[in-house]
């Protein structure tokens, strides 16, 4: 982090929606806390900045770039509407190659599963979201999924080194390389070139479907889980979805240079927006009610060490 | 079916592992049944037939596509051998364009979920699963994803049709299309042509991931749901860890000229393959003891109606 005189200098990006509300209490939080942070707020603009070919504008990432940690509300993809989505921008331009999704069950928030404790990391930069697609002939549409061993290498680094600091048995690999022989089967070569490197981890292989059943069924059985970008983010959710929901989710973006992103992963949420009051006191479940005072929790802490609560 | 004095001809494939035990108590309770049915057993070979690149044999299919129904036991997947998975080759040889899988809770069988009752219908030809997959450089591969009008169209249909002939109010399309805007966008499109034609039964969209979230939570909200290949793939597996397992899913898989080829959707489970004893009365969650019942059940009600129990 970039510092003068002791402060931090942090980006923040609001985001859409209930973004700018859970901004402004991220900020009371921070210096209720006394943490000695400086806020550079970008907004996302309202015209296409030809650099970014999106809404996220070049000053905003050269921000990130500078301050290398950053904090980021939700933010609405436009679906359809022929420019990039603007987390994938994000994600892209400043080289944020692993997602990683601690998952915990939380005191108080009853949820028909106790005891969760895992970690999904996710491969964030290629795999299904190469954004390459053609129409071959008329009716005949195709897209590319996209595995690299650079990038297969690097999320795999990540995870081990994920385990072994924060004192993690196991890693697991989730894959479909039973159909995908080539693709998936060069992300579970790296793995494994990876794995050799840490004997005192424990490292198995497991089929993205069988994965989902076990998770439903037991999901202590896992430990650290990671995998290409589209089956991380399908099992991040159904993760989040064991624990109690999306608002419940810290998400870190690790990039290269030591770059973090800590993100919001629920929706923005147009329909609750301006309408929610904080309570920070109720343990009810009901979503209004404490949803935000989690996402506090969870932003503040994402940052600084990805381990929430 | 094809009949001769009102006998029911059907092919039988007994399967790998515990497959052919599986098989032989099938053919006991249709016979306790007193179920007008021949068995035409084809079983997996040891050699490939050049005419299918698998160990499925010509003759095999042949005798499907004669007798229109068949009963199919797990088929082990060599993985990164070279040759079409078994699986694969059934579903391309013999277009089996769609794979239903019901999804209730089962009486007796204690799981976190109750009242669970949907069903998943996949695609079951192209998409993730097209076999296409290069290496473009050293180090970089790539998979190619194929969506067609016509094949999205035709399960579209069918998950209305199955809809509206079993009392469903409801078709959920699961989607990736805000990433992948024009192959994921296709098959929306399709599902909206159809939708178009069944006003009676509701149309809605649902992103995958969130999908997966919904169903952790609260597997209520869902009815029929249709979907490309490998989010089919996936969402079945979880959707049968809600109830308990692979051992309770039944599996349909419908081909056109009016195919229907049963199938059990678990592994060959070598590891217990000759070790576990039918035990027709227990109600223990116990795998051994209760597994195979279920198994008999779903095989026997599904191939009739794809209505288990
Ligand atoms: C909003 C969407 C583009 C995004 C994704 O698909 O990666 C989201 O689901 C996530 O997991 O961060
Ligand atoms: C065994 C495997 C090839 C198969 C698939 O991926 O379709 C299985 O998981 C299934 O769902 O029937």
């Amino acid at each position: 982090p970039s510092t003068s005189s002791d402060r931090i200098t942090a980006t923040l990006f609001p985001g859409d929606g209930i973004g700018p509300e859970i901004a402004e209490s991220v900020k009371q939080v921070f210096t209720a806390a006394d943490v000695p942070i400086e806020w550079e707020e970008h907004f996302v603009g309202t015209e296409v900045d030809p650099r970014t070919q999106s809404f996220v504008t070049w000053e905003s990432l050269e921000s990130v770039r500078r301050n290398k940690v950053g904090l980021k509300g939700p933010m609405a993809t436009p679906i359809g509407k022929g420019h990039r989505s603007l987390n994938l921008t994000l994600r892209k331009e400043l080289n944020l190659y692993a997602n990683v999704r601690p998952c915990y069950s939380l005191p108080g928030y009853k949820t028909r599963y106790d005891n969760v404790n895992l970690v999904t990391i996710r491969e964030n930069t290629e795999g299904e979201y190469s954004g390459l697609e053609h129409q071959v002939v008329r009716g005949v549409v195709e897209s590319l999924k996209i595995i690299t061993r650079q990038a297969s290498l690097r999320v795999a680094e990540y995870a081990f080194y994920y385990a072994k600091t924060h004192g993690r048995q196991r890693v697991s690999a989730v894959h479909k390389a039973n159909i995908m022989q080539k693709t998936d089967g060069l992300f579970l070569k790296c793995c494994r070139e990876v794995a050799d490197k840490y004997p005192e981890i424990k490292y198995e292989e497991v089929v993205i479907d069988n994965c989902c059943m076990m998770l439903v069924k037991n999901p202590t059985l896992f430990d650290v889980l990671v995998m290409p970008n589209l089956y991380g983010d399908i099992i991040s959710d159904l993760c989040a979805g064991l624990i109690g929901g999306l608002g419940l989710t810290p998400s870190l973006n690790i990039g290269e240079g030591g770059i973090a992103l800590a993100e919001a992963v629920h929706g923005s949420a147009p329909d609750i927006a301006g309408k929610v009051s904080i309570n920070t006191t109720s343990s009810s479940n009901k979503r209004p009610k404490c949803v935000r005072i989690y996402l506090l929790l969870i932003f503040t802490k994402g940052m600084f060490n990805a381990e929430p609560l």
